[in-house]
């Protein structure tokens, strides 16, 4: 089968063996998508090698669990020992022994078929297309913020970054009720948010409004958005840190002290709140998707995918 | 009167005008305790030219309220506007134009008489001694990380730094029953918590503890302190800053969002909470107490406080 794989920072479209079930279920993917830490792997993050990729919408092909066999399926990327205090208490997401698909110990999604833990697996409501439901996964991780910070409809929320994680994050945000501001650079990815009804605002429009947000979320990944979003909060504000940018950056640990802000780090969230929202139309994901490829031309999907001005890129087996 | 006043970075011992209550209190002060605020105070942190020291024990001399006049009293550092939202809400500890005692915009403790909002004093229970009511501000400062971070039986916190602060804080976070360990470099203070029934390691004990604790109170300021405290944290975990050091920090921004770490600045705490545990006699403050000089020899004092192995130095008008 195909798969986009990378080996020591090396992208390149292989002919693989399609895997072994090996107890878990074999899936045969629809449609992929490509995220920003598919391009950062591919720069050598996380010394992964092997096929990338962690969004997906596919069918199942094998499995022991005939409720499943031949639904049509998003999967939770990680996969626990089962063992552990946190896989016990049913949440294996920060299970120590744990493999993610795509990420870490374990190919991933952009190939003609995967493997996952048939645990792992959420049937897709009919209603939803496979071009909205291969947003499960960015979508899960935006509704993550919900479950790491309560937001109340008397909070005014900013959320700096208006990349794909951004505007889904701020579509969630406002369906809080809580009044909400996108905070970008790119005009044209910024109306996507306008057209939900959130106020939007260039950086040095934002720079304006010091200690105005009793949450900020910072899903651009750069550190002049981290600066800002420090800028913005009032005392005792929260700062959510969603983007799993690299390198150390520098805090200014008084301010944090001083204003007893909090920083919360969020990153994968829970599948079923994103498919309630998917089902109920209630994110505009269409705005989001940039272009589509055959995954045989995954290598160059990828490098489109890190132009500018383009959002998501959806790969097709 | 006597006072010990910063200008332009320069510490001195200055005769100066007993302060007009002009609305405020008049406060005979008894005792004042030297915070390490003040030592960086007097190198410039802050900008503040004036009358340093916001620890302190005093009698009211001079106000409007009959119940308060000729009280023994501890006073809250912080004075706000009286109209703002938060000074509204009962919490002036935020308020963006406060004043605060020896920090900003207002004399401080560090002398024969201090002056401060009628609303700012609290009497102190005669059980209590002037040596341990001197220590009220900081130990409020401890008892704070409660107000931030909810702590039970079941929680692993360790607890970095031996000094005034870390020696306080464990002693707050063990009386709520979680399993506590305070991390240190000099054996002697940690004794201090150790008496205390509190697990004590070295920083190179505590190295390998890696990700066993539900709370890191980070209490050394210093930057090694911050790197050790997110390498003991378990996933999910929170880190509450509690100590104010200053220039930019290098945070490993992935780690935080990744393992989902939470970092929470907590800097003042309420008295009520710290008075009843002095009267309760439930921390041994005693042992904090390294020295004691009379206010005259305030900057040979400030010296010392700032000395190897030195704890709390007092000053008697």
């Amino acid at each position: 089968m195909k798969a986009l794989r990378v080996h020591k920072k090396r992208l390149s479209l292989r002919n693989i063996d399609k895997p072994e079930p090996g107890g878990e279920a074999l899936v045969r993917v629809l449609l992929s998508g490509i995220c920003n830490t598919d391009l950062e792997i591919a720069r050598g993050y996380a010394g992964f090698s092997g096929t990338i990729g962690h969004e997906f919408v596919g069918i199942v092909e094998e499995t022991d669990d005939n409720q499943l066999l031949g639904r049509r399926v998003v999967g939770e990327i990680n996969a626990g020992c089962g063992r552990c205090a946190l896989c016990r208490s049913g949440d294996p997401r920060h299970c120590a022994s744990r493999t993610v698909l795509g990420i870490v110990g374990r190919d991933g999604a952009h190939a003609e078929y995967l493997r996952l833990p048939t645990l792992n697996l959420i049937p897709v409501p009919a209603k939803i297309a496979d071009e909205h439901a291969v947003f499960t996964e960015p979508l899960a991780a935006a509704c993550g913020i919900l479950e790491r910070v309560s937001i109340s409809k008397t909070d005014r929320v900013a959320v700096i970054g208006d990349g794909k994680l951004g505007l889904l994050s701020a579509q969630v945000v406002t369906l809080t009720g809580a009044e909400t501001v996108a905070i970008g650079k790119h005009p044209n990815k910024l109306k996507i948010a306008a057209r939900r009804g959130i106020e939007t605002l260039t950086a040095k429009q934002a720079a304006k409004r010091i200690r105005e947000f009793d949450v900020v979320v910072e899903a651009s990944g750069s550190e002049s958005g981290f600066a800002l979003a420090l800028n913005l909060l009032k005392p005792k504000g929260c700062l959510v840190l969603k983007s799993t940018f690299h390198g150390a950056t520098e805090v200014e640990a008084a301010r944090v002290v001083v204003d007893e802000i909090s920083i919360i780090g969020s990153r994968c969230g829970r599948f079923a709140p994103a498919l309630d929202l998917l089902k109920k139309d209630s994110i505009d994901v269409d705005s989001l998707i940039s272009e589509e490829y055959p995954l045989s031309e995954g290598v160059h999907a990828m490098s489109r995918a890190g132009a500018k001005g383009i959002l998501k890129v959806l790969l097709r087996p």
